[in-house]
C-alpha cells in the first residue's frame, strides 16, 4: 500500500511516478470505501485526486497558501497533509471537518464552504504577501460551477491588476452540483477541447510565413492589429481580455502535465489561470452516472451505489410535489433555483414544465432579482434556495423585492440546524434577517402538510413577498389532522390550556410535544401553539395567551437576535402585562458538525435542557409570590 | 423653449432633428439650474441626456421596459416622462423621489438605487415577456462602473442562453462614482477607441481578397478557426464569448447615430450589448473637471461650481484624518472601499498609502472576503462602505470573516436615516444584520471624537471583527470632553441619575439629550448613557442601571428587530427585573425620501414623539401602584 507511505505533509514528494499513480487508486478506494460507510462529499473529491497530488508535489501547502473554493472537495488534500485517520470520525460532532477548517492543520489556508470566494481571498494573501516582502505562492483551485458566481467575477476583475504571481486553478468539470449553465458554460465547452495556444500560434506563423511577400506582411498586420494573432487563437481569451494569463486545458488525470502547467504558472509574473480539465465521480460507476447524488451522500452500498438506508419523503419531495401540481393549475407559476435542481426538489418541475424553470447558476443575488423582474412582468416567481445561501441575496430581498412589494415566494429549504455539513451551512439566520424586512411574510411549517397549504397560500392567496422555511433531511409527519387554513399572519393552536403557554416554529414541533408532556407529567397545564407566522407577529393569539398564562416559552431553530422570540418579548413587554416569557432559541456562537439531535442538545435546544429552564423559572415565580 | 413642448409621455417624438438638439441643450441648462438650487444627481444626469433622448425616439417608455442601473441618472427620463414640474420638490418629503419608482409614474419598470440590478432586473421581464406571448422591448441601461458589480456578472452569464431580444445599453462613461477600476474597465478602455467591427471585417477581406491564391485561402482558414475573423477585430469579444451580440461603440452625444444603432438592437433575435460612450457631466465644467464631488451635489453655486452651503466636519473627515495618522503609527494597516473614495474619505489615505489602499469597485462582497485574506496574510484591513450597501456582503462578513474570527474593521458610513436619496439608501438594518452574527463587536459613536477613539481601538487594541456605524453628513461634537477609553463591550454614562435610563445609540445623542432635558423639566430624574457597543451587550451596566431606574428608554436610528432595544430587552427580561422598557427605534415599514429631521418625526424617533411615549409609560406605572 502506497497510502501507508503518507503519513504527514509533504510525504506525497518521496514517491517516484508509478507510486504516484498508485497512490491516486488507493486514495479513490480509500474515499468510496469510507465515505459509502460514513456518508459525505464523493464525486467532487473523485475528481480532483491527481490534481490534488500534484498541486502537493509542485507546492508546499504549510508555506504555499492553497485555497479550496466551496471546499467540500478538500478530502484528498486532507489525506496528504496527515489527515487520514480523521475519516473515521468526518463530518461527525467533535470530529474531522468535511470542509478545510484553519483550526485543523496549518495547510488549510481559508474556511470554505459556501460558493466562488477563494479568488478574493486569494487576492488578499497576495496583495498582503507583497506588502509584506514574502514569496509564497497563492493558489485559489476554483469549479466552474463557482465561477459562475459574481464575487469570483468581481475577483477576477480585481485579479487583472496584479503585477505579481497569483494562480487560479479552474477545475472545470462541467458541473457545479447539477450541470452548469449559461454564456461561461458553453464558452468553456467550446474551450475544453481547444489545443493549446502556443502550439496553433508557431503553426500558422509558420504557414504565413511560407507565403511569399504578403505573408510576412499579415503577420505584422496581424500582430499590430489590437493583440495581434492572439486573438484568433488562444482558448482562454475571455481571460486574457480581463487582462489574466491562461494556460491550459491540461487532463487533470495526469499528475506529469499538471505539475509542469503547475511549474510554468509560477514563474508568471501576473495572474494566471490554469484550465484543468477533471471528470467529477471519476472511478467509481455510479458516481459518474448520477453526479447529482453523489454530490453529498448518505451510506451507500459500494456494489450498486443504493443508498443503505431508505428515508421518509423530506420536506424537499413535498415541496416538489405541490409544485408540480400548482404548475398545473397556476399558469403563471415559476421556479427559480441557483444550481440546485435536485437539492431543492425542483427536477420533477423543470422536466413538467421547462419553459417555466430557471437555473441560473450559483447566482443566488441574479435570482432573486430576476424573480423580482418575473414577479413585475406578471409571473409569480418560487425561488427554491437552502437558507445559507440565501444571505447572499440579503440586498436584493430588501432592495429589489420587498421595497417594491412584488409577489415572489422564498422556498428555504436546511433551515436550522442541518448537521453534519457543519457551520458554514446551517440555516440559523434566516428568521432574523427575513423579519427584519418590512413587508416579508415569513413562515415556518410545523410539518410536510403544512409545508404543502403554505406553499399553496403563498402562491395563490398572498400578493407579496413570502419567505417559507423548512429543515433539512425527513419531513415531520405529527398532527397530520391538523390543517386549519393557513390565514395572513395567524399562529394555530394546537392544545389550548392555562399556565404554560409553548409556542414554537416550525421545524421545533417534535421538541415542544416532548417538552409539554414531561411539563404535564409532573402537574402543570400547558398550551402548545405553533407560530405558522414569524412575521408578522399574531398579536391577537398573543393578547389572549397572556391572559391565561403565566408563562409563555417561544423554542425556535435560529439565533436568538432579532428571532421569533425576540418579537414575542417585544410585544409581551409593550402591552406591560406581568407574563413572564423564556426564549429558547440558539445561542450567540458559531455552532461545528455533527448530528442535529446532538448539536440541539450542545446548545441547549433539546426538550430536556428547555424543562429545566421552564422548571427553575416556574420555580422562581412561585417563590416571588 | 423646446422643453415647453414636453408635457407629456411621447411629446418627444414630434421634434425635429433640430428641435432634439435644442431640447437636449436646455435639459442640460434645466439640470444645472436644478441641482445647484435643490441638490441632486449631477454628472451622471448630464452624461445621458441624449441617450435617455434617443431611448425614447425608439422605445416606448409606457409599455417598452426601461431599466435604469442604480437609477440617480434618470432626470432626464421623469423630464420626457411628464414630471417636470416634479423637480421643484425633487428629493424633499413628499416630492419627487430621486429614483426611478414606479409608484410614480407607468413609464419607471424597476425601483433602483443600488448598483448592477438591472440586468438581472430585465432578464426576469423578458423571460415573463416570452411566456405571456407579449412583445414589448426590455431595455437595461448599465454603466461601466455597475459593471463591476458581480451580480451584473451573474445575469450577463444568463442572458446568454435567451433566444429573444434583450438589449443592454453599456452606458461607459470610464466612472462609476470614482474612477474605475479592474480588468473590465482597462479592457473596455481599449473597445471604446476602436471602429466598429463591421466596417473593419470587410475592409480586412477586401484587402486578404487581393492577395493571390493565398489571401483567399486565409479568408477561408480564418473564418473556419472558431468563430473567424470577427475574433481579430471585434471590440465586443468578451461579450460575445459568453455569446452575446454586441454592437457599437457610439457616440452617446450623438442622438441619430443612436437610435439608428437602438432600432438594429430591437431586430436581434438574442441579448445584445449596445456600447455607448459618454461623458460624465457633459456640458458643465467643473462636474468635468471634479466627477466625485458632482456626482451627488450639495446645492451650489453655478458659476463657480462651489457649495452654497459650507458644512462642519462630517463623520468621513474625521475617518479620513484619523485613518491617515493611523497608516503612519501601523504599517499592517490598509483600506479597503468598494468604488467609493471620496464619499467613504479614504482618497487622502491613498495619496499618502497608494500601496496599502485598494479600491476594487462597485463588488462589496469582493471587498470583504478580500480583506479578509488580507487579515490572514498579517494586514489589518479596514473596509469603508456605505451601510446599505454593505447589505450586498452580509454572507460574507458572516461566512469569511466572523467565522474565522479575523481582524476586519468595518466602516460604515451613512448609517441610519440618510434623508434626501431615501428608502434604498437609509443605512437602518445594520444594527440588526450586524448584530445577530457571533462575534462581531458593533459600535457606534456618540460624536467625531469618538469615532476616532473607536477606530483606534478597532485597529490597534482590538484583535477580531468590528463593525462603527455613523451617521451621513455633519460630526456631532456634542459633549468633546467625555473621552473615557474604548473598552470592549463597556457603554459610557453621561449622567448618573435615577428613575429614568435613557440608553441611544451613536447618532441619537443630540436626541437622547433634548428627552432628558424636557423630563428634566417636568420633574423627573434622569440618566443618560452611551451604549458604544451594540453588540456585545454591557450586561454590567444593564445590571446596575435596573437596580436605579424604573424605566429604560433604548434609542437607535435602526429597525426596532434584532436592534439595540431587542437586546436590552432581552436581557432585562432574563435576569426577571421589574424594570420597564420602552424601545424607540424606527418603524417595520421602509421610509421614504425627505430631510433627516422630518423622517425622524414622521418615525416618531424625535425628541418630543419620544416624550410623549415616556410620560404616557411613567403615568401608567404610578398608575398601577
Amino acid at each position: 500500500m502506497v497510502l501507508e507511505k503518507i503519513q504527514k505533509t509533504g510525504d506525497v514528494r518521496s514517491l517516484d511516478k508509478k507510486e504516484l499513480q498508485d497512490l491516486a487508486d488507493e486514495i479513490r478506494e480509500f474515499l468510496i470505501d469510507n465515505i459509502s460507510r460514513n456518508g459525505g462529499h464523493l464525486g467532487s473529491n473523485l475528481g480532483v485526486v491527481e490534481l490534488t497530488i500534484a498541486l502537493h508535489l509542485v507546492f508546499d501547502p504549510a508555506t504555499d497558501r492553497i485555497i479550496w473554493d466551496v471546499g467540500h472537495q478538500c478530502y484528498t488534500h486532507k489525506i496528504l497533509t496527515g489527515r487520514k485517520d480523521g475519516f473515521e470520525n468526518l463530518r461527525k460532532f467533535g470530529g474531522m471537518s468535511g470542509f478545510p477548517k484553519r483550526g485543523e492543520s496549518e495547510c488549510d489556508s481559508f474556511d470554505t464552504g459556501h460558493s466562488s470566494t477563494s479568488i478574493s481571498a486569494g487576492l488578499g494573501y497576495v496583495a498582503a504577501r507583497d506588502l509584506s516582502g514574502e514569496d509564497y505562492s497563492v493558489i485559489s483551485v476554483i469549479g466552474d460551477g463557482a465561477l459562475t458566481g459574481g464575487m469570483a467575477y468581481e475577483a477576477l476583475n480585481n485579479a487583472a491588476r496584479l503585477h505579481t504571481n497569483f494562480i487560479i486553478v479552474l477545475n472545470d468539470n462541467e458541473m457545479s452540483i447539477a450541470e452548469n449553465v449559461g454564456g461561461l458554460s458553453s464558452y468553456l465547452s467550446s474551450v475544453r477541447t481547444a489545443e493549446p495556444y502556443l502550439e496553433i500560434k508557431s503553426g500558422v506563423e509558420d504557414a504565413l510565413n511560407k507565403i511569399p511577400v504578403y505573408g510576412t506582411r499579415m503577420i505584422a498586420s496581424i500582430r499590430n492589429t489590437k493583440n495581434g494573432i492572439k486573438q484568433i487563437f488562444v482558448p482562454g481569451m475571455l481571460f486574457e481580455n480581463l487582462g489574466i494569463k491562461y494556460l491550459g486545458p491540461v487532463d487533470g488525470h495526469n499528475i506529469s502535465k499538471m505539475t509542469k502547467i503547475f511549474r510554468e504558472a509560477r514563474k508568471v509574473p501576473g495572474p494566471v489561470v490554469v484550465h484543468v480539465n477533471t471528470i467529477k465521480g471519476k472511478g467509481y460507476g455510479p458516481a459518474l452516472r448520477n453526479p447529482s447524488r453523489f454530490h453529498g451522500a448518505e451510506p451507500f452500498d459500494v456494489e450498486t451505489g443504493v443508498p443503505k438506508n431508505r428515508h421518509q419523503a423530506s420536506y424537499a419531495n413535498v415541496f416538489s410535489t405541490v409544485m408540480c401540481k400548482l404548475g398545473k393549475t397556476e399558469p403563471k407559476l415559476c421556479a427559480v433555483t441557483a444550481a440546485m435542481p435536485d437539492g431543492t426538489g425542483l427536477k420533477r418541475f423543470r422536466n413538467m414544465y421547462p419553459d417555466r424553470f430557471f437555473d441560473v447558476g450559483i447566482a443566488e443575488e441574479h435570482a432573486v432579482t430576476f424573480a423580482a423582474g418575473l414577479a413585475l412582468g406578471g409571473m409569480i416567481p418560487v425561488v427554491a434556495v437552502y437558507s445559507s445561501f440565501l444571505q447572499r441575496a440579503y440586498d436584493q430581498m430588501i432592495h429589489d423585492v420587498c421595497m417594491q412589494k412584488l409577489h415572489v415566494v422564498f422556498a428555504l429549504d436546511r433551515a436550522g440546524l442541518v448537521g453534519s455539513d457543519g457551520e458554514t451551512h446551517h440555516g440559523t439566520y434566516d428568521l432574523s434577517y427575513l423579519s427584519s424586512i418590512p413587508g416579508m411574510a415569513v413562515l415556518a411549517p410545523k410539518n410536510k402538510w403544512e409545508l404543502a397549504d403554505m406553499l399553496r397560500w403563498a402562491v395563490e392567496q398572498h400578493d407579496g413577498p413570502a419567505a417559507i422555511r423548512y429543515p433539512r433531511g425527513e419531513a415531520c409527519d405529527l398532527f397530520r389532522s391538523l390543517r386549519a387554513p393557513i390565514v395572513y399572519g395567524k399562529s394555530e393552536i394546537l392544545y389550548d390550556e392555562k399556565e404554560i403557554a409553548l409556542i414554537f416554529v416550525g421545524s421545533m414541533l417534535e421538541t415542544a410535544v416532548k417538552v409539554r408532556e414531561y411539563l404535564r407529567d409532573i402537574g402543570y397545564s400547558c398550551s402548545l401553539i405553533n407560530a405558522r407566522f414569524v412575521h408578522p407577529l399574531d398579536e391577537e393569539m398573543l393578547l389572549r395567551t397572556v391572559k391565561d398564562h403565566r408563562l409563555i416559552v417561544t423554542i425556535e431553530e435560529n439565533v436568538r437576535s432579532g428571532g421569533f422570540g425576540d418579537h414575542v418579548l417585544e410585544f409581551v413587554n409593550d402591552i406591560g402585562c406581568g407574563t413572564r416569557v423564556i426564549n429558547a432559541a440558539l445561542p450567540d456562537e458559531f455552532i461545528g458538525h455533527g448530528s442535529v439531535e446532538i448539536l440541539r442538545k450542545e446548545c441547549l435546544l433539546d426538550p430536556e435542557s428547555i424543562c429545566r429552564r421552564i422548571v427553575a423559572e416556574y420555580a422562581g415565580m412561585e417563590q416571588d409570590e
